[in-house]
């Protein structure tokens, strides 16, 4: 693990989410750019000390010099969005897949770089969309894949938060701090932190690429440096129209992503923060709400349910999942096996450029005075 | 009543939001622009021959002869838009007040002459946009106008309907034909059938002015000659951004008009489909639901709620509202007394000037290569 | 009308839904037992004065000698309780139909002497059971009827209020002051207002009859005559089991009528307080969301529905569904015409008597040491 | 891990919940009755062959015989009820903890005996009822604690489940084989699987205890040998009355726990299905939603959460949190230091017998034909 020191945020959930199938353990880590804060970090999680490294540089070459069968298996990296380029590119280098956060890289360019160094070493580099690995997200696409709704016409995602509806990072938050932070986070806040989210989920769950958009870009609390809303207009490749939404000052909200696609002959609706119902509507029948865990749904929501119907799932397990599928992907390619195509469903450098391509076209289309703004790779 | 005849979808509400207060009777009608069925709709309703008119100038004329005690208080005007502009003049001409459906007119410009001469004759147009008379909304319109949520950052309104998701107009669906017919509707569907409610909710409750647009008008439905879907991009008079969603492809949705507002301190969320309900978001205090007919809510709310809490409203009722209110208005004027806020709280000609502007300007925004349009009158 | 002065609330509840279809017109009214008070009632709603009766004797003696097309066609009842009996009996007996609040009298003799004139006399007494109005209740009732669950196994219903949570009786209540008041209510507070209700949905739906019952019946707050809070277990004449809790202590609750009934092969839940929405639920399929005003519905869901999905109908319309139904009926039958299925759909003066010895049942056994006690007429 | 075999269900819920936090580690088992069935799943858990052991009784001694620090902390138990009791007491002889299913045992007796033993060797027993763990039900719990609500006044729980509507016992279901099996399960059925769960997180939240009861006990389906479906009637300590239902033929339920709790003051509901909302009802003020991981929660609520707020924790996280606060719990003891409340807040043996002593009196009383039946331990 690069960066996810002992009080970081998502270092903890990714730990958590690596953990819970048993499928994972924490080998060694370089959590921190201050090598006494790694080492530290590393005892308090239960390694011993020769694997709590300075840096990561340090890590990848050590690991890399020490038997096949001893050394780590890939490297999770979990550092703000400006440190995840370097490491996965040497990462890949020395032969390690990699598990990374979204967004993939401070520019489109270092994604596609990146993209690349995939392509050249074929190793698998996961990318962390959580949402789109919650079992109710996966029956979601499969039935717009199986045809159920006709072709889609319409898509609306909205992503409100209401965590920075106050100027936070000049009140210590840290989370607030860099994510607001252009050196940090790169050209965008909350299009980069969630519309990407939103975005990712959009084309995941319609099958459908946005091929235009059209974006009104805000700093909404004054003395901030990026953006902390917007709401877009979409099309999609197939003619659909849609919109995405997503703000971080949208005060008393918690992470209230909500999706609804329409096509010719029925409609569905997901809502993260109870992920467990999916709402699929008809013109001439009654709306139904499926729910995760039973018999009726498709194999693919299946494979990602760890408990019975009744007893809910949430965001640690969604999490689990890119891990699991992630793990089992390398552990069927170690045993010359071809993986499932449930293992390798999880998102990858692909959508990591395709997450960067948003950001940069969003912002830019945000400045625009042009209505319609092709959306470019 | 001019318009609604028997078989009429929009007449038979009004008839019964109409009666529920015991305040108003139907005195008379002209039901139909055939002679015949007016009369044979009149006799239906249990009106004496002498009040089924064959027509509304004959209606009009003849009310106006006969003595004041007797005759017609006001006009209701339930007619497809394109004849609403001429019944509307000529009762205002005539001295009658008039109720009216929204669209209010075909035009910007027929809008504004009826603007005119609601002046000019000192009578009353109540224009019926429902959605803003139900207690929850006057409840949110308060805790606004209160500045409980400090300045208002954004506004989120959407109005997904999936009744027009085939070519129902070529069914046969008689409210599909007139409503999809340029010459009825005039120049827009969907915008002018529920975009406007949308728009005005979202300016009433939010005490705002959208002064500019940035409109994706859609015709979804292949063959259909006017707009079924559009998605709007909004600013606001105080620098506050928005969105309207409006649909009527939305297969398998009914008329789920919902309504998100947040400002500096707060937000709040009103789903029409359960109108009781209205979510108060805070950000370091739980949600709090507020619902109907409580003591803790505005008198503006108690003003427009029948039963104790608990015992739904729905939309009758608040149709009813928009009646009652420009009834108790009418006798407060007869007997030389001031109506109360509460009592001119229903929507008036200046609506309708709005919504017809609403409807030019978004319909001009979809056509236009130019970002943002601005909202002119 | 009898009692429903201007001060009443259930009165201006019967005036609304009698209004609402324009069938029934407020003709005249004994609106008080003190007859001042009555005929400024009556002016009140609009009554000429010789219209407003000083008592309900003159009233059914005055009416009952003018010419049957001038008086009155049938009697509303809506005074407390202990003042049911005398003038529904009266009533009949001159010859008019009535409508009339629950619980119908006093005690389960009066209401058997009461079903014995109906009997007599050969006319129609409607009890206003609001609940089994609404519209998907009368489809539950229908899907029930259907076999569509199989046989009905298990019947929950819960009717939670928090209205008289403290000593409400002693703090100038009207509604308290009366309805926890033994020589206006009867032997009981609770199971007589509310739980009569919960008894009659869950008999009209479930089709099934209560057999035996064993009752744990509270007085919770202290000084209080009445129970106001109790939970039941039943039996159902199929052997079916159930549950029947009703409470005026269940602080912060308004009025929270639910109902879940399970069969062999499915089972559904209503929530009155979101009433155009019924779950009916499957073993091995998704739960289906059943909306008011759909295509999809029966027969009879529909007759009892004013406006189209989507556009909710609230507890107003049900209780106009009574009234309407009622008067199609007299009017059916006035023309020598047999009333539908759906008219004659209303609650009579059995539901009456069953109703009357619910309340005589549930107290006695609250009282009694034995487990089951049998359900008695 | 004694049983929890590769096909067991229960057995793998209990592996994720120990690995979420990454404090406990799976260490070696005898996981099935089956010593070859039992070496497989080992090796399948990754675990070395010397740590898949052919029994308990041979696990337990050989652990015992290796260096402390080698051997196993605790010992958790997985199996069907009747294989609890002697187990645990050969665990707790050779000094292990214990973790073990619910219900504890197959009697009441046995349930003392365990409790006496935990008592002469000062060990710990947690008892895995997974629903009292979840943050919103510790929220609740402290609300009450705190007299938030003045005295409590009534408690109704339910818990309804379809899952055996029909005789799936005959149907090869092993989960239902065991669950309705006398020599497996005990004297109940229904009532011992999820009415305990029932009734303890009603004594949990309420600070209440049961002191009479008035059940009526169904064997619903044809065949079956055990109560699949119950309805109870409840009196507590301080004079509230309450009601439990628990079913497993109730179609189309998932696992549909909820609870509402009134007190004088307020009153709060609370459903498993959507664990991360709790409500809190006022007379006089609007409901508030409570949602996990927000600043304004409980200590012990925090405690128990391991995301952000509108990141939904579920049933895992809930079963981890067993875990984790009887780790750390062992995890003090071992240090010398005194665990904290919130690491202590787990349930122990104690109510183990509470709840073994439910299951007696709940069938004692369903047999009885007296009213009221003392709790009696």
């Amino acid at each position: 693990m690069v960066g996810g020191g002992k009080d970081a945020f998502i270092g903890a959930i990714h730990r958590i989410a690596a953990n819970i199938d048993g499928l994972i353990e924490l080998h060694c880590g370089a959590f921190s750019s201050n090598p006494e804060t790694s080492i530290a970090s590393g005892k308090e999680f239960f390694l011993p000390e020769s694997k709590c490294y300075r840096s990561y540089p340090e890590m990848f070459a050590t690991e890399n010099s020490i038997p096949k069968e001893q050394r780590m298996d890939f490297v999770t990296i979990v550092t703000p969005n400006f440190a995840h380029f370097a490491p996965a590119m040497m990462a890949l280098d020395y032969g390690f897949h990699v598990v990374i956060d979204k967004p993939m890289t401070l520019s489109l360019d270092e994604a596609k770089q990146l993209q690349q160094k995939v392509k050249e070493t074929g190793l698998i580099l996961c990318l962390t969309h959580t949402y789109s690995a919650y079992p109710m997200v996966k029956q979601a696409r499969k039935m717009v894949a199986d045809n159920q709704f006709g072709a889609i016409r319409k898509v609306m995602v909205e992503y409100p938060q209401g965590w920075l509806s106050t100027l936070s990072e000049s009140e210590g938050n840290k989370q607030a701090i860099w994510r607001t932070d252009p050196s940090k986070s790169g050209i965008s806040g909350c299009m980069g932190d969630i519309g990407t989210h939103a975005s990712q989920l959009a084309e995941y769950i319609s099958g459908l690429k946005i091929t235009k958009l059209c974006a009104d870009i805000n700093i909404v609390v004054q003395g901030r440096k990026l953006d902390d809303d917007g709401n877009v207009l979409l099309k999609f490749d197939n003619g659909a129209n849609g919109i995405l939404v997503a703000s971080q000052i949208a005060s008393g909200e918690e992470n209230s992503l909500k999706i609804k696609i329409y096509g010719e002959k029925g409609g569905l609706e997901w809502h993260q923060m109870e992920p467990n119902t999916l709402l699929v509507k008809w013109p001439d029948a009654p709306t139904q709400i499926y729910r995760t865990g039973n018999n009726y749904l498709s194999d693919s929501a299946m494979f990602n349910t760890r408990t019975p119907s009744g007893h809910p799932e949430g965001y640690l397990e969604a999490f689990a999942n890119l891990y699991k599928n992630f793990a089992l992907t390398l552990i069927a390619q170690s045993e010359g096996k071809e993986p499932t195509e449930e293992m390798i469903d999880f998102p990858t450098v692909a959508d990591g450029v395709r997450g960067m391509a948003f950001i940069e076209n969003v912002i830019a289309s945000g400045k625009s005075e042009q209505k319609w703004f092709d959306f470019k790779i």
